[in-house]
């Protein structure tokens, strides 16, 4: 069987309430509530949503279409020193493409999912499910680097 | 400026002890100890790694070059049910981009960085590195539908 190229398939979209990148939150855990989004897979790939149910958390991949083109160093907006947009979360990256840590609220039709904690534009084409899992992804005590004195609050770690 | 394309642009090559597929662990943390690997960053993109040190953990994203054309649903080795690849971790994905968390031992020259708890082949693509941060990327409580019985250890949640 050939090898895939890199060549990315959207394989559905996401809808949030934010209609373009100034509106969007700093983070999905920063409104409180946060809102609940939807992400719609498109038909061809529902059957690989089998087995969901039951996962409280899930990750999700999808492409910055709307990010302007690659800056590898940039002074985030609440930081006076330049950094290397690989020790950020921003979106001008060489390859575009988000993740999420959300909280999965169940399905909403087969082939709609209630998800928390994105802050994509609204549209936003999505790539990749996968399920979160503790044993290989929560890292609580994990230290934030430049980042630590910025850091948003997450009352799971707290 | 334009919107990027969905073509990804591999920024660099991750070196372990897998030489092929049936070679990996089943993730990353399974291995004990798990052995240092090495991520090396093409030389046009350095510049993004500027401020990376002092974080303990990062995510990567990767390019799972070797994997088999997508298979929406299969039975996973470890069990009996079928189960959609989106409710897996398994690398048959419609868009073959693995994620890791990985925990960062520092620089190791100015393009090569010392990472613990890869799973992929040597060799592999690299597409991302982002830092890891506690404030929205852990959730140690997080609960692992179908997975739960399956479980690996992480001591970083008991």
């Amino acid at each position: 069987m050939p090898t895939p190229s890199p060549i990315l398939t959207p394989i559905g979209r996401i809808a949030t309430p934010w209609a373009s990148i100034v509106d969007c939150p700093r983070n999905g855990r920063q409104p409180d509530p946060a809102p609940v989004c939807t992400v719609t897979v498109f038909e061809p790939f529902v059957a690989g949503l089998q087995g969901l149910e039951g996962f409280s958390h899930l990750v999700l991949l999808y492409w910055l279409d709307q990010a302007r083109a690659p800056q590898l160093v940039f002074t985030p907006p609440f930081d006076t020193t330049p950094r290397g947009v690989f020790a950020t979360r921003g979106p001008r990256r060489p390859n575009p493409i988000g993740m999420s840590v959300v909280a999965f609220d169940g399905f909403d039709g087969p082939n709609r999912l209630k998800v928390r904690f994105l802050d994509c534009v609204d549209g936003t084409p999505l790539l990749d499910i996968k399920p979160y899992l503790t044993t290989t992804d929560a890292e609580p005590g994990a230290s934030m680097g430049w980042l630590a004195p910025h850091a948003t609050r997450n009352p799971n770690t707290e």
